[in-house]
């Protein structure tokens, strides 16, 4: 099987970015990433770009970013599946390579939230939910979400305290990433404090919208050794599901049956088991959300995600590390961009360039960036030689 | 190289549809490709969908329209790039199943357009338009293409006329589609005395917005040989090229460069001439924008386009039929079906089922499928062996 490999990657500075517009955002991401592959445009091939545009004043995006980039007039094309319009840029840039159509691919994530009114956003982000059924009777993200948390609770005994603790750990490492929203660590009292949003949930379980951008240089095998001067980081499992749109049509609330079959579609490209993976970024977009993806994913048995932070155990030198950048939770959610950037996380720990969040000797690492409340998840491994 | 092939087509009725959502609009175009193709959604491993998402009330249009179609747990994404939504997940679709990461796919194009009140759908279609130095001084697509059309009279001496017979004939071969929005012949007189948009433009230079959706099912070589009782039509040239937001960054304004380069990437990659097309599918959201594509095309030397449809050329019979279904102008314009619809009416030309309307043995099909100005443009060379 033909292989893809990372390049080269690159942040923008998530947060409230009045500084920049979603096209500066992303070209701040793309040359850091050339840069960081040492490479020109004149290199490459094409782009992808990962977004929700409906959020930006300015649409047909992909044009806007192409022109910005200077890549005119090569072939660009967004994908958008609401929060993991990210990884699904990755995933058919990925699948452009490995059908040799083209060779070396530019994937960036890009989101500017803050551009349209608060109340404007929330109830376009309502919408993401099912409209005929559910978000018509006010449901919103943290609704859902705060659903999922509560019959965990009653199922596995899994506790508020254990919630927030997700909190606590991702704001200790969201503090050690330049690139965070949030560079703040918080107690669990401070986080026990917080406003109420949707009981059980209060601010701290949840994360923030915010501007920001990332960008993945691909390339195929021959081109990736020819102008990779870092080691390379190879895509090698690539997992994509889908589940109803409608959580009461789904077969239980204390899961993402999405993630359950992406996840095991990815293990099996990559022939690896969820033991074998070092380090992870999973879609915390609110606390319950970590805790359900970690037994999604096979990090614990179902129902034992509480306890697995509770026993501190998603720390590094834990079990599974997960979210060592801050997570959506501290290093912010613009959601175009949140895929690209788990994948720049991983690519820059399995390099062992993370520094002070760094986990020792990774090899093997995963990515899990979930769209509206499961309606799609991508699960990528990622490896390095 | 590998192939891929169509094995499946299906179209939903354009115009009005305020008896479908866009969901079922979508399943009307897939149950009738499946049921062309004489397969079922176990043979279907993934969807691709082509839409605008932000026109829909529904957002996250991807997993809705999955879930619709019954494909949950399968793989979807959505691509959006303007009015060439359509082509674009053609083209990753097809770059899924030459990856060798899918096998049988289908591509979905949907758009409800009347679900939005007119004046919001306008203030949202004028931001396709470049927003910081062109829509924001009231730059709209009829005005663009104005603009376009009175470069092109300048340099070339193409009258207005020539532009309204690009209508007449659309309309002309729109009253012999069932699909198409507006099935009635209209004269030249009758076109004429149209009001006036964006002069030169009137009611007649323009398309029309409308809801519609069309499918196509995708395979690959030996699948496409197991499933498909009808001529499979293969894939074997797809060309993609970008060009600036602005017009006023072009090197002029009456051709789109993204179109000349898109079609010279999609003849080298099939290896054939512009004379040896059988029957073109063009992107005439204004008639003078199919007069553009016939030259960008090489049906003719650049300024001789309206010479071209002044002498009958585009008609069946003439040099190279173009827009036998009515095109965007009679057939309608649901802007993320459109791309899918003119890939259907092609493989329908090739496989000899397209009735009164059929180019006499046709085996090599083109479609032409622009995303806002020219920002975008997709061309397919579709063959039937």
């Amino acid at each position: 099987m033909a292989r893809v490999g990372i390049i080269g990657i690159g942040h923008a500075a998530f947060g409230r970015r009045s500084d920049a517009t979603v096209q500066e955002l992303a070209f701040e991401a793309f040359r850091a990433a050339m840069n960081d592959a040492g490479i020109g445009r004149s290199d490459i091939d094409a782009s992808v770009i990962g977004s929700v545009p409906e959020y930006h004043k300015q649409r047909s995006l992909a044009g806007v970013v192409q022109e910005y980039l200077g890549l005119n007039p090569k072939p660009t094309w967004l994908t958008e599946v609401a929060c993991a319009s990210g990884c699904a840029a990755v995933r058919t840039g990925w699948m452009s390579i490995m059908a040799g159509v083209h060779r070396v691919v530019a994937i960036v994530g890009c989101q500017k939230m803050t551009e349209l009114e608060t109340p404007e956003i929330l109830a376009l982000m309502g919408r993401v939910g099912e409209v005929q059924w559910e978000s018509i009777f006010g449901t919103t993200f943290p609704g859902y979400y705060a659903m999922f948390a509560r019959r965990h609770m009653h199922e596995f005994g899994t506790t508020h305290e254990q919630m927030l603790s997700v909190a606590v750990k991702n704001h200790f490492y969201g503090a050690k990433n330049n690139y965070a929203m949030f560079r703040k660590e918080i107690t669990i009292e401070k986080a026990r404090d917080s406003d109420p949003v949707a009981s059980p949930l209060q601010v701290f379980d949840c994360c923030a919208n915010a501007d920001g951008a990332a960008c993945v240089i691909l390339a195929d095998e021959e081109r990736a050794k020819a102008l990779c001067k870092k080691p390379v980081i190879w895509l090698t499992g690539m997992g994509c599901a889908t589940s109803s749109m409608s959580v009461l049509r789904r077969p239980n609330l204390v899961g993402l049956p999405s993630a359950q079959i992406a996840a095991a579609e990815a293990y099996e490209m990559a022939g690896v088991k969820p033991t074998d993976i070092n380090v992870a970024e999973v879609h915390d977009c609110f606390t319950i959300a970590e805790i359900m993806a970690c037994e999604d994913l096979g990090f614990c048995k179902k129902g034992d995600g509480g306890k697995l932070i509770a026993d501190r155990q998603t720390y590094i030198g834990g079990k599974i590390p997960v979210n060592l950048d801050g997570g959506l939770k501290a290093k912010g959610h613009p959601v175009g961009a949140t895929g690209v950037s788990m994948t720049v996380e991983i690519a820059k720990q399995l390099r062992g360039e993370a520094g002070e969040r760094q986990v020792p000797n990774a090899r093997i690492g995963l990515t899990h960036n979930v769209g509206g409340i499961g309606q799609y998840t991508f699960v990528q491994i990622l490896r390095r030689e």
